[in-house]
Protein backbone atom coordinates (compact mmCIF):
# COMPACT_ATOMS: atom_id res chain seq x y z
CA UNK A 1 0.00 0.00 0.00
CA UNK A 2 2.83 2.23 1.02
CA UNK A 3 4.67 1.95 -2.87
CA UNK A 4 1.07 2.31 -4.23
CA UNK A 5 0.04 5.50 -2.38
CA UNK A 6 3.67 6.87 -2.80
CA UNK A 7 3.25 6.51 -6.56
CA UNK A 8 -0.32 7.49 -6.85
CA UNK A 9 0.69 11.12 -5.09
CA UNK A 10 3.53 11.52 -7.51
CA UNK A 11 1.73 11.62 -10.62
CA UNK A 12 -0.98 13.44 -8.70
CA UNK A 13 1.55 16.22 -7.96
CA UNK A 14 2.24 16.15 -11.20
CA UNK A 15 -1.41 16.19 -12.71
CA UNK A 16 -2.08 19.56 -10.46
CA UNK A 17 1.17 21.06 -11.11
CA UNK A 18 0.36 21.05 -14.50
CA UNK A 19 -2.59 21.64 -14.65
CA UNK A 20 -1.96 24.80 -12.72
CA UNK A 21 0.55 26.15 -14.47
CA UNK A 22 -1.65 26.17 -17.76
CA UNK A 23 -4.29 28.36 -16.26
CA UNK A 24 -1.91 30.49 -14.62
CA UNK A 25 0.43 31.59 -18.17
CA UNK A 26 3.29 33.28 -16.37
CA UNK A 27 4.52 32.17 -13.20
CA UNK A 28 5.76 28.23 -12.92
CA UNK A 29 6.33 26.02 -10.47
CA UNK A 30 9.76 25.87 -8.67
CA UNK A 31 11.09 22.62 -7.27
CA UNK A 32 13.12 21.83 -4.26
CA UNK A 33 13.97 18.45 -3.88
CA UNK A 34 14.67 17.56 0.34
CA UNK A 35 16.26 14.61 2.44
CA UNK A 36 15.31 14.21 6.06
CA UNK A 37 18.13 13.27 7.90
CA UNK A 38 16.37 10.50 9.33
CA UNK A 39 14.55 8.97 6.78
CA UNK A 40 13.16 10.06 3.69
CA UNK A 41 12.49 13.41 1.81
CA UNK A 42 10.18 14.85 -0.25
CA UNK A 43 9.60 17.28 -3.48
CA UNK A 44 8.32 20.89 -2.90
CA UNK A 45 6.63 22.35 -5.97
CA UNK A 46 6.30 26.02 -5.02
CA UNK A 47 4.44 28.75 -7.35
CA UNK A 48 5.22 32.80 -6.54
CA UNK A 49 3.79 36.37 -8.27
CA UNK A 50 1.78 34.45 -11.12
CA UNK A 51 -0.92 36.01 -13.31
CA UNK A 52 -3.47 33.93 -10.88
CA UNK A 53 -2.07 32.36 -7.97
CA UNK A 54 0.23 35.28 -5.74
CA UNK A 55 1.50 31.78 -4.03
CA UNK A 56 0.79 28.41 -3.68
CA UNK A 57 2.56 25.63 -2.84
CA UNK A 58 1.87 21.46 -3.84
CA UNK A 59 4.04 19.40 -2.04
CA UNK A 60 4.93 15.44 -1.78
CA UNK A 61 6.60 13.97 0.71
CA UNK A 62 7.36 10.21 2.30
CA UNK A 63 9.14 9.92 5.42
CA UNK A 64 10.29 7.21 7.66
CA UNK A 65 11.93 6.67 11.05
CA UNK A 66 11.39 5.63 14.79
CA UNK A 67 8.48 7.57 15.79
CA UNK A 68 8.96 10.80 17.37
CA UNK A 69 8.51 11.53 20.87
CA UNK A 70 5.86 13.99 20.17
CA UNK A 71 4.07 11.96 18.28
CA UNK A 72 3.86 9.24 19.97
CA UNK A 73 2.01 10.65 22.97
CA UNK A 74 -0.04 11.76 20.90
CA UNK A 75 -1.16 8.56 19.31
CA UNK A 76 -0.51 6.92 22.57
CA UNK A 77 2.33 4.25 21.57
CA UNK A 78 5.51 3.08 23.04
CA UNK A 79 8.15 3.13 20.91
CA UNK A 80 8.03 2.37 17.48
CA UNK A 81 8.96 3.06 13.92
CA UNK A 82 6.58 4.44 11.08
CA UNK A 83 6.30 5.30 7.17
CA UNK A 84 4.26 8.36 6.21
CA UNK A 85 3.73 9.60 2.99
CA UNK A 86 1.31 12.51 1.36
CA UNK A 87 0.63 15.41 -0.39
CA UNK A 88 -0.35 18.62 0.29
CA UNK A 89 -1.54 21.82 -1.73
CA UNK A 90 -2.46 25.23 -0.70
CA UNK A 91 -3.31 27.81 -3.09
CA UNK A 92 -3.65 31.79 -2.73
CA UNK A 93 -4.85 33.06 -5.41
CA UNK A 94 -4.49 37.00 -6.27
CA UNK A 95 -7.88 37.68 -7.22
CA UNK A 96 -9.81 38.64 -3.48
CA UNK A 97 -13.11 37.21 -5.35
CA UNK A 98 -11.39 33.79 -5.81
CA UNK A 99 -10.89 31.59 -3.04
CA UNK A 100 -7.78 30.14 -1.36
CA UNK A 101 -7.93 26.36 -1.53
CA UNK A 102 -6.48 23.62 0.51
CA UNK A 103 -5.80 20.40 0.67
CA UNK A 104 -3.94 17.37 2.02
CA UNK A 105 -4.35 13.23 1.80
CA UNK A 106 -1.72 10.81 3.85
CA UNK A 107 -0.97 7.74 4.05
CA UNK A 108 0.69 6.36 7.45
CA UNK A 109 2.42 2.71 9.07
CA UNK A 110 2.95 1.81 12.40
CA UNK A 111 5.83 -1.17 12.94
CA UNK A 112 6.69 -3.14 15.46
CA UNK A 113 10.19 -4.12 16.60
CA UNK A 114 9.72 -7.03 13.91
CA UNK A 115 9.30 -4.55 11.03
CA UNK A 116 5.53 -5.78 10.98
CA UNK A 117 2.77 -3.47 10.61
CA UNK A 118 0.79 -2.99 13.74
CA UNK A 119 -1.55 0.06 12.51
CA UNK A 120 -2.50 1.54 9.26
CA UNK A 121 -4.41 4.14 8.16
CA UNK A 122 -5.38 7.44 5.88
CA UNK A 123 -6.17 10.60 6.28
CA UNK A 124 -6.75 14.02 4.31
CA UNK A 125 -9.67 16.51 2.73
CA UNK A 126 -9.96 19.23 1.24
CA UNK A 127 -11.31 22.32 2.31
CA UNK A 128 -12.38 25.88 0.78
CA UNK A 129 -11.68 29.68 2.03
CA UNK A 130 -13.51 32.77 0.00
CA UNK A 131 -12.73 36.24 0.85
CA UNK A 132 -16.16 37.23 -0.71
CA UNK A 133 -19.05 34.83 -0.54
CA UNK A 134 -20.33 33.50 -3.88
CA UNK A 135 -23.22 30.88 -2.85
CA UNK A 136 -22.81 28.75 -6.26
CA UNK A 137 -19.16 28.44 -5.48
CA UNK A 138 -19.63 26.92 -2.29
CA UNK A 139 -22.66 24.56 -3.67
CA UNK A 140 -20.47 23.19 -6.21
CA UNK A 141 -17.41 22.38 -4.31
CA UNK A 142 -19.76 21.09 -1.98
CA UNK A 143 -21.77 19.43 -4.29
CA UNK A 144 -18.30 17.39 -5.97
CA UNK A 145 -17.42 16.84 -2.03
CA UNK A 146 -20.66 14.98 -1.65
CA UNK A 147 -20.74 13.60 -4.70
CA UNK A 148 -16.94 11.70 -3.86
CA UNK A 149 -18.61 10.75 -0.58
CA UNK A 150 -21.79 9.14 -1.80
CA UNK A 151 -20.12 6.75 -4.34
CA UNK A 152 -18.33 4.85 -1.32
CA UNK A 153 -21.00 5.19 1.50
CA UNK A 154 -23.99 7.60 2.25
CA UNK A 155 -23.19 8.56 5.66
CA UNK A 156 -19.53 10.02 4.92
CA UNK A 157 -20.39 13.07 3.39
CA UNK A 158 -22.44 14.13 6.46
CA UNK A 159 -19.90 12.93 8.66
CA UNK A 160 -16.82 14.30 7.19
CA UNK A 161 -18.19 17.62 5.95
CA UNK A 162 -19.07 18.46 9.86
CA UNK A 163 -15.19 17.02 10.91
CA UNK A 164 -13.96 19.92 8.86
CA UNK A 165 -16.41 22.57 10.58
CA UNK A 166 -14.80 20.96 13.49
CA UNK A 167 -11.11 21.18 12.42
CA UNK A 168 -10.84 24.31 11.44
CA UNK A 169 -12.39 26.45 13.77
CA UNK A 170 -10.42 29.35 14.64
CA UNK A 171 -11.54 29.06 18.80
CA UNK A 172 -10.22 32.51 19.44
CA UNK A 173 -11.92 34.21 16.76
CA UNK A 174 -15.23 32.06 17.36
CA UNK A 175 -14.94 31.44 13.86
CA UNK A 176 -14.70 29.06 11.00
CA UNK A 177 -11.60 29.48 8.85
CA UNK A 178 -13.61 29.10 5.31
CA UNK A 179 -16.85 27.35 4.34
CA UNK A 180 -15.28 23.92 5.11
CA UNK A 181 -15.39 21.14 2.72
CA UNK A 182 -14.58 17.19 3.67
CA UNK A 183 -12.03 16.01 6.50
CA UNK A 184 -11.31 12.11 7.93
CA UNK A 185 -8.50 10.95 9.95
CA UNK A 186 -7.67 7.25 11.32
CA UNK A 187 -9.50 5.58 8.63
CA UNK A 188 -8.38 1.91 9.14
CA UNK A 189 -10.02 -0.89 7.99
CA UNK A 190 -12.67 -2.51 9.22
CA UNK A 191 -15.08 -4.82 8.69
CA UNK A 192 -17.00 -2.32 6.28
CA UNK A 193 -13.95 -1.02 5.11
CA UNK A 194 -11.31 -2.50 3.74
CA UNK A 195 -7.93 -0.92 3.26
CA UNK A 196 -7.71 -1.00 -0.50
CA UNK A 197 -11.61 0.33 -0.41
CA UNK A 198 -10.28 3.57 1.62
CA UNK A 199 -7.79 4.10 -1.07
CA UNK A 200 -10.40 3.56 -3.61
CA UNK A 201 -12.22 6.52 -1.85
CA UNK A 202 -9.16 8.72 -0.51
CA UNK A 203 -7.42 8.70 -4.41
CA UNK A 204 -11.48 9.58 -5.71
CA UNK A 205 -11.73 12.40 -3.02
CA UNK A 206 -7.63 13.71 -4.84
CA UNK A 207 -9.06 12.67 -8.11
CA UNK A 208 -11.71 15.65 -7.84
CA UNK A 209 -9.58 17.95 -6.16
CA UNK A 210 -9.26 20.16 -9.81
CA UNK A 211 -12.77 19.33 -10.50
CA UNK A 212 -14.21 21.07 -7.57
CA UNK A 213 -11.62 24.01 -7.52
CA UNK A 214 -11.29 25.10 -10.71
CA UNK A 215 -14.59 26.19 -11.70
CA UNK A 216 -14.77 27.92 -9.19
CA UNK A 217 -10.89 29.80 -9.97
CA UNK A 218 -12.03 30.43 -13.54
CA UNK A 219 -15.65 31.84 -12.97
CA UNK A 220 -13.42 34.74 -10.47
CA UNK A 221 -9.74 35.43 -11.43
CA UNK A 222 -10.43 37.71 -13.88
CA UNK A 223 -13.01 39.69 -12.15
CA UNK A 224 -12.23 43.04 -11.54
CA UNK A 225 -11.86 44.15 -8.04
CA UNK A 226 -11.11 47.36 -6.01
CA UNK A 227 -8.32 47.96 -3.41
CA UNK A 228 -10.52 47.29 -0.75
CA UNK A 229 -11.28 44.25 -1.27
CA UNK A 230 -7.62 43.06 -1.75
CA UNK A 231 -7.18 44.52 1.88
CA UNK A 232 -10.25 42.90 2.76
CA UNK A 233 -8.46 40.14 1.41
CA UNK A 234 -5.16 40.41 3.20
CA UNK A 235 -7.37 40.72 6.43
CA UNK A 236 -8.83 37.58 6.34
CA UNK A 237 -5.86 36.13 5.34
CA UNK A 238 -4.48 36.97 9.16
CA UNK A 239 -7.27 34.52 9.81
CA UNK A 240 -5.69 32.17 8.05
CA UNK A 241 -1.78 32.52 9.64
CA UNK A 242 -3.95 32.61 13.08
CA UNK A 243 -5.45 29.10 12.55
CA UNK A 244 -1.99 27.50 11.02
CA UNK A 245 0.27 28.86 13.63
CA UNK A 246 -2.40 28.61 16.65
CA UNK A 247 -4.57 25.31 16.08
CA UNK A 248 -3.17 23.51 12.99
CA UNK A 249 -1.93 20.14 14.25
CA UNK A 250 0.45 19.53 11.29
CA UNK A 251 1.24 22.79 10.72
CA UNK A 252 2.50 22.44 14.93
CA UNK A 253 3.91 19.04 14.88
CA UNK A 254 6.37 19.71 11.70
CA UNK A 255 7.29 22.56 13.73
CA UNK A 256 8.09 21.29 16.94
CA UNK A 257 9.67 18.26 15.25
CA UNK A 258 12.08 19.74 12.81
CA UNK A 259 10.36 19.26 9.86
CA UNK A 260 10.92 21.34 6.60
CA UNK A 261 9.97 24.26 7.64
CA UNK A 262 9.93 26.14 4.34
CA UNK A 263 8.04 23.37 2.90
CA UNK A 264 5.70 23.32 6.10
CA UNK A 265 4.93 27.29 5.92
CA UNK A 266 4.70 27.52 2.23
CA UNK A 267 1.08 27.50 3.35
CA UNK A 268 1.13 30.76 4.45
CA UNK A 269 -0.19 33.78 2.46
CA UNK A 270 2.12 36.12 0.53
CA UNK A 271 0.68 39.51 2.08
CA UNK A 272 -1.07 39.51 5.50
CA UNK A 273 -2.45 42.51 7.22
CA UNK A 274 -3.56 42.84 10.54
CA UNK A 275 -5.48 45.59 11.49
CA UNK A 276 -6.86 46.73 14.89
CA UNK A 277 -10.48 45.95 15.53
CA UNK A 278 -11.29 46.25 12.03
CA UNK A 279 -13.65 43.36 12.03
CA UNK A 280 -16.19 45.31 13.89
CA UNK A 281 -16.75 47.36 10.96
CA UNK A 282 -19.58 45.77 9.19
CA UNK A 283 -19.97 46.22 5.51
CA UNK A 284 -22.30 43.98 3.48
CA UNK A 285 -20.22 42.76 1.22
CA UNK A 286 -17.84 41.49 3.45
CA UNK A 287 -20.48 40.62 6.56
CA UNK A 288 -22.26 38.40 3.99
CA UNK A 289 -19.01 36.63 4.34
CA UNK A 290 -18.80 37.03 8.31
CA UNK A 291 -22.19 35.68 8.60
CA UNK A 292 -20.91 31.93 7.14
CA UNK A 293 -17.64 31.82 9.14
CA UNK A 294 -19.51 32.34 11.98
CA UNK A 295 -21.83 29.72 11.80
CA UNK A 296 -21.34 26.82 8.96
CA UNK A 297 -24.17 26.47 7.07
CA UNK A 298 -25.19 23.20 4.90
CA UNK A 299 -24.33 23.56 1.50
CA UNK A 300 -25.96 20.80 -0.63
CA UNK B 1 0.82 46.81 46.44
CA UNK B 2 -1.27 45.84 43.34
CA UNK B 3 -2.86 49.76 44.06
CA UNK B 4 0.36 51.36 44.10
CA UNK B 5 1.43 49.00 41.08
CA UNK B 6 -1.88 50.03 39.13
CA UNK B 7 -1.80 53.33 39.34
CA UNK B 8 2.00 53.75 38.00
CA UNK B 9 0.68 51.55 35.12
CA UNK B 10 -1.96 54.00 34.10
CA UNK B 11 0.38 56.73 34.76
CA UNK B 12 2.86 55.50 32.64
CA UNK B 13 0.23 54.51 29.85
CA UNK B 14 -0.40 58.06 29.63
CA UNK B 15 3.16 59.35 29.61
CA UNK B 16 4.35 57.18 26.83
CA UNK B 17 1.28 57.73 24.72
CA UNK B 18 1.68 61.40 25.17
CA UNK B 19 5.22 60.78 24.04
CA UNK B 20 4.54 58.68 21.25
CA UNK B 21 2.00 60.88 20.23
CA UNK B 22 4.26 63.65 19.96
CA UNK B 23 6.76 61.96 18.04
CA UNK B 24 4.24 60.68 15.41
CA UNK B 25 2.53 64.63 15.11
CA UNK B 26 0.28 62.86 12.60
CA UNK B 27 -1.79 59.87 13.83
CA UNK B 28 -3.90 59.84 18.22
CA UNK B 29 -4.47 56.64 20.17
CA UNK B 30 -7.34 55.31 19.76
CA UNK B 31 -8.87 54.16 23.17
CA UNK B 32 -10.94 51.44 24.05
CA UNK B 33 -12.07 50.56 27.38
CA UNK B 34 -13.26 47.31 27.84
CA UNK B 35 -14.50 45.27 30.52
CA UNK B 36 -13.89 40.98 31.63
CA UNK B 37 -17.05 39.32 32.58
CA UNK B 38 -14.86 37.48 35.05
CA UNK B 39 -13.60 40.59 36.61
CA UNK B 40 -11.61 43.56 36.07
CA UNK B 41 -11.05 45.30 32.81
CA UNK B 42 -8.61 47.26 30.91
CA UNK B 43 -7.74 50.17 28.98
CA UNK B 44 -6.48 49.57 24.68
CA UNK B 45 -4.72 52.73 23.54
CA UNK B 46 -4.12 51.63 19.12
CA UNK B 47 -2.45 53.97 17.11
CA UNK B 48 -2.60 53.01 13.28
CA UNK B 49 -1.67 54.91 10.19
CA UNK B 50 0.72 57.29 11.99
CA UNK B 51 3.90 59.34 9.95
CA UNK B 52 6.20 57.37 12.54
CA UNK B 53 4.06 53.77 13.43
CA UNK B 54 2.25 52.24 11.04
CA UNK B 55 0.99 50.67 13.94
CA UNK B 56 1.27 50.21 17.35
CA UNK B 57 -0.51 49.44 21.01
CA UNK B 58 0.05 50.58 24.86
CA UNK B 59 -2.51 48.63 26.81
CA UNK B 60 -3.06 48.23 29.70
CA UNK B 61 -5.16 45.86 31.76
CA UNK B 62 -6.39 44.71 35.91
CA UNK B 63 -7.98 41.34 36.07
CA UNK B 64 -8.78 39.39 39.01
CA UNK B 65 -10.98 36.15 39.87
CA UNK B 66 -11.10 32.95 40.23
CA UNK B 67 -7.44 31.03 38.01
CA UNK B 68 -8.46 29.85 34.81
CA UNK B 69 -7.51 25.65 34.69
CA UNK B 70 -4.85 26.03 32.15
CA UNK B 71 -2.95 29.12 34.42
CA UNK B 72 -3.73 26.58 37.59
CA UNK B 73 -1.92 23.71 35.56
CA UNK B 74 0.82 25.52 34.42
CA UNK B 75 1.64 27.70 38.01
CA UNK B 76 1.18 24.07 39.97
CA UNK B 77 -1.17 25.41 42.32
CA UNK B 78 -5.14 24.00 42.90
CA UNK B 79 -8.07 26.03 42.60
CA UNK B 80 -7.35 29.55 43.69
CA UNK B 81 -8.55 33.37 43.30
CA UNK B 82 -6.03 35.86 41.90
CA UNK B 83 -5.60 39.47 40.73
CA UNK B 84 -2.68 40.70 37.67
CA UNK B 85 -2.21 43.70 36.21
CA UNK B 86 0.34 44.93 33.67
CA UNK B 87 1.35 47.39 31.11
CA UNK B 88 1.80 46.09 27.55
CA UNK B 89 3.33 47.52 24.64
CA UNK B 90 4.45 46.89 20.91
CA UNK B 91 5.27 49.57 18.58
CA UNK B 92 5.53 48.95 14.86
CA UNK B 93 7.56 52.33 13.43
CA UNK B 94 7.00 52.51 9.49
CA UNK B 95 10.42 53.12 8.13
CA UNK B 96 12.44 49.61 7.89
CA UNK B 97 15.51 51.04 9.44
CA UNK B 98 13.56 51.38 12.67
CA UNK B 99 13.48 49.14 15.06
CA UNK B 100 10.25 47.27 16.34
CA UNK B 101 10.27 47.55 20.12
CA UNK B 102 8.24 45.29 22.51
CA UNK B 103 7.90 45.85 26.53
CA UNK B 104 6.10 44.62 29.44
CA UNK B 105 5.68 45.09 32.82
CA UNK B 106 2.95 43.28 35.33
CA UNK B 107 2.22 41.93 38.27
CA UNK B 108 0.57 39.16 40.31
CA UNK B 109 -0.89 38.23 43.28
CA UNK B 110 -3.18 34.69 44.41
CA UNK B 111 -5.36 34.36 47.20
CA UNK B 112 -6.70 31.46 49.96
CA UNK B 113 -9.73 31.00 50.27
CA UNK B 114 -10.05 33.45 53.23
CA UNK B 115 -9.11 36.24 50.92
CA UNK B 116 -5.02 36.18 52.67
CA UNK B 117 -2.20 36.86 49.27
CA UNK B 118 -0.06 33.24 49.11
CA UNK B 119 1.59 34.12 46.87
CA UNK B 120 3.02 37.74 45.16
CA UNK B 121 5.65 38.68 42.04
CA UNK B 122 6.59 40.88 39.34
CA UNK B 123 7.45 40.14 35.81
CA UNK B 124 8.15 42.10 32.50
CA UNK B 125 10.97 43.27 30.48
CA UNK B 126 11.61 44.87 27.21
CA UNK B 127 13.57 43.78 23.82
CA UNK B 128 14.19 45.27 20.55
CA UNK B 129 13.64 43.78 16.95
CA UNK B 130 15.96 45.91 14.10
CA UNK B 131 15.21 44.90 11.14
CA UNK B 132 18.01 46.20 9.98
CA UNK B 133 21.08 46.38 12.09
CA UNK B 134 22.78 49.41 13.71
CA UNK B 135 25.17 48.25 16.72
CA UNK B 136 25.30 52.42 18.26
CA UNK B 137 21.26 51.10 18.49
CA UNK B 138 21.90 47.89 19.86
CA UNK B 139 24.51 49.03 22.42
CA UNK B 140 22.50 52.48 23.50
CA UNK B 141 19.29 49.83 23.81
CA UNK B 142 21.09 47.38 26.16
CA UNK B 143 23.45 50.36 27.92
CA UNK B 144 20.12 51.45 29.25
CA UNK B 145 18.97 48.15 30.36
CA UNK B 146 22.18 47.35 32.02
CA UNK B 147 22.16 51.17 33.65
CA UNK B 148 18.52 50.58 34.99
CA UNK B 149 19.70 46.31 36.39
CA UNK B 150 23.37 47.65 37.88
CA UNK B 151 21.37 50.28 40.02
CA UNK B 152 19.69 47.51 41.73
CA UNK B 153 22.03 44.37 41.57
CA UNK B 154 25.29 43.94 39.47
CA UNK B 155 24.05 40.19 38.47
CA UNK B 156 20.84 41.53 37.18
CA UNK B 157 21.63 42.67 33.81
CA UNK B 158 23.46 39.03 32.58
CA UNK B 159 21.02 37.24 33.57
CA UNK B 160 17.58 38.82 32.42
CA UNK B 161 19.60 40.08 29.05
CA UNK B 162 20.21 36.00 29.33
CA UNK B 163 16.52 35.24 29.97
CA UNK B 164 15.51 37.45 27.44
CA UNK B 165 17.72 35.72 24.71
CA UNK B 166 16.24 32.52 25.46
CA UNK B 167 12.99 33.66 26.01
CA UNK B 168 12.48 35.18 22.55
CA UNK B 169 13.75 32.20 20.67
CA UNK B 170 12.12 31.29 17.48
CA UNK B 171 13.15 27.95 17.84
CA UNK B 172 11.70 26.39 14.79
CA UNK B 173 13.72 28.99 12.60
CA UNK B 174 16.47 28.41 14.93
CA UNK B 175 16.71 32.40 15.28
CA UNK B 176 16.08 35.21 17.74
CA UNK B 177 12.86 37.41 17.36
CA UNK B 178 15.54 40.52 17.30
CA UNK B 179 18.60 41.30 19.78
CA UNK B 180 16.64 40.82 23.36
CA UNK B 181 16.92 43.29 25.97
CA UNK B 182 15.43 42.32 29.30
CA UNK B 183 13.53 39.22 30.52
CA UNK B 184 12.37 38.47 34.06
CA UNK B 185 9.90 36.72 35.74
CA UNK B 186 8.32 35.38 39.29
CA UNK B 187 10.45 38.24 41.06
CA UNK B 188 9.05 37.66 44.41
CA UNK B 189 10.41 38.79 47.69
CA UNK B 190 13.60 36.92 49.65
CA UNK B 191 15.93 37.31 52.02
CA UNK B 192 17.55 39.71 49.32
CA UNK B 193 15.05 41.83 48.05
CA UNK B 194 12.04 42.80 49.79
CA UNK B 195 9.01 43.26 47.60
CA UNK B 196 9.17 47.17 47.02
CA UNK B 197 12.66 46.64 46.28
CA UNK B 198 11.35 44.48 43.15
CA UNK B 199 8.74 47.62 42.66
CA UNK B 200 11.35 49.85 42.61
CA UNK B 201 13.31 47.47 39.91
CA UNK B 202 10.49 47.05 37.73
CA UNK B 203 9.35 50.55 37.92
CA UNK B 204 12.83 51.84 37.18
CA UNK B 205 13.16 49.92 34.22
CA UNK B 206 9.39 50.80 32.72
CA UNK B 207 10.66 54.61 33.43
CA UNK B 208 13.46 54.08 31.63
CA UNK B 209 11.77 52.35 28.35
CA UNK B 210 11.28 56.03 26.48
CA UNK B 211 15.20 56.48 26.80
CA UNK B 212 16.30 53.19 25.11
CA UNK B 213 13.95 53.70 22.54
CA UNK B 214 13.66 57.00 21.56
CA UNK B 215 17.22 57.68 20.97
CA UNK B 216 17.20 55.15 18.69
CA UNK B 217 13.87 55.85 16.90
CA UNK B 218 14.74 59.70 16.58
CA UNK B 219 18.06 58.49 14.55
CA UNK B 220 16.53 56.15 11.92
CA UNK B 221 12.51 57.35 11.70
CA UNK B 222 13.39 59.56 8.82
CA UNK B 223 16.52 58.08 7.51
CA UNK B 224 15.32 57.33 2.84
CA UNK B 225 14.47 53.76 2.63
CA UNK B 226 13.57 51.81 -0.73
CA UNK B 227 11.07 49.39 -1.49
CA UNK B 228 13.53 46.16 -1.42
CA UNK B 229 14.24 47.26 2.40
CA UNK B 230 10.47 47.86 3.06
CA UNK B 231 9.97 43.99 1.67
CA UNK B 232 12.58 42.70 4.04
CA UNK B 233 11.09 43.90 7.13
CA UNK B 234 7.94 42.84 6.03
CA UNK B 235 9.13 39.62 5.72
CA UNK B 236 11.37 39.58 9.03
CA UNK B 237 7.64 40.64 10.67
CA UNK B 238 6.21 36.80 9.29
CA UNK B 239 8.71 35.84 12.05
CA UNK B 240 7.67 38.25 14.88
CA UNK B 241 4.21 36.48 13.79
CA UNK B 242 5.39 33.04 14.08
CA UNK B 243 6.97 33.92 17.67
CA UNK B 244 4.04 35.67 18.75
CA UNK B 245 1.31 32.61 17.35
CA UNK B 246 3.57 29.98 18.23
CA UNK B 247 5.78 30.56 20.70
CA UNK B 248 4.82 33.58 23.18
CA UNK B 249 3.02 32.30 26.15
CA UNK B 250 1.45 35.39 26.80
CA UNK B 251 0.07 35.25 23.56
CA UNK B 252 -1.37 31.87 23.69
CA UNK B 253 -2.74 31.78 27.16
CA UNK B 254 -4.70 34.76 26.78
CA UNK B 255 -5.75 33.20 23.10
CA UNK B 256 -6.70 30.10 25.00
CA UNK B 257 -8.53 31.93 28.07
CA UNK B 258 -10.84 34.00 26.79
CA UNK B 259 -8.93 36.98 27.08
CA UNK B 260 -9.81 40.38 24.62
CA UNK B 261 -8.42 38.98 21.49
CA UNK B 262 -7.83 42.49 19.67
CA UNK B 263 -5.99 44.12 22.63
CA UNK B 264 -3.34 40.85 22.96
CA UNK B 265 -3.18 40.90 18.84
CA UNK B 266 -2.82 44.13 18.31
CA UNK B 267 0.89 43.01 18.79
CA UNK B 268 0.80 41.22 15.02
CA UNK B 269 2.28 44.31 12.65
CA UNK B 270 0.44 45.89 9.60
CA UNK B 271 1.69 44.60 7.00
CA UNK B 272 3.44 41.17 6.19
CA UNK B 273 4.74 39.20 3.86
CA UNK B 274 5.90 35.08 3.37
CA UNK B 275 7.92 34.61 0.73
CA UNK B 276 9.14 30.52 -0.25
CA UNK B 277 13.14 29.95 0.75
CA UNK B 278 13.47 33.54 0.57
CA UNK B 279 16.08 33.81 3.75
CA UNK B 280 18.37 31.91 1.72
CA UNK B 281 19.14 34.77 -0.87
CA UNK B 282 22.21 36.46 1.43
CA UNK B 283 22.50 40.29 1.36
CA UNK B 284 24.95 42.36 2.93
CA UNK B 285 22.86 44.52 4.88
CA UNK B 286 20.23 41.65 5.85
CA UNK B 287 23.08 39.07 6.50
CA UNK B 288 24.27 41.39 8.96
CA UNK B 289 21.29 41.44 10.61
CA UNK B 290 20.87 37.70 10.41
CA UNK B 291 24.39 36.79 11.57
CA UNK B 292 23.15 38.51 15.66
CA UNK B 293 19.86 36.67 15.04
CA UNK B 294 21.11 33.33 14.68
CA UNK B 295 23.67 33.94 17.80
CA UNK B 296 22.88 36.66 20.17
CA UNK B 297 25.55 39.15 20.57
CA UNK B 298 26.83 40.52 24.08
CA UNK B 299 26.35 44.24 23.40
CA UNK B 300 27.69 45.98 26.43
Amino acid sequence: MKELFYNYICELQEKITNSLESIDGKATFKEDIWKRSEGGGGRTRVIEDGAVFEKGGVNISGVHGNLPKTMQTHLNVSQTSFYACGLSLVLHPKNPLAPTVHANWRYFEMYDLNGNIIDQWFGGGLDLTPYYLFEEDAIHFHQICKDCCDRHDSSFYKNYKKKCDEYFWNAHRDEARGIGGLFFDYLKPTTQMTLNQWYSFVTDVADNFLNAYLPVLNRRKELPFTKEQKDWQEIRRGRYVEFNLVHDKGTLFGLKTNGRIESILMSLPPKVQWRYDYFSQKKSQESKLMDVIKKPRNWV
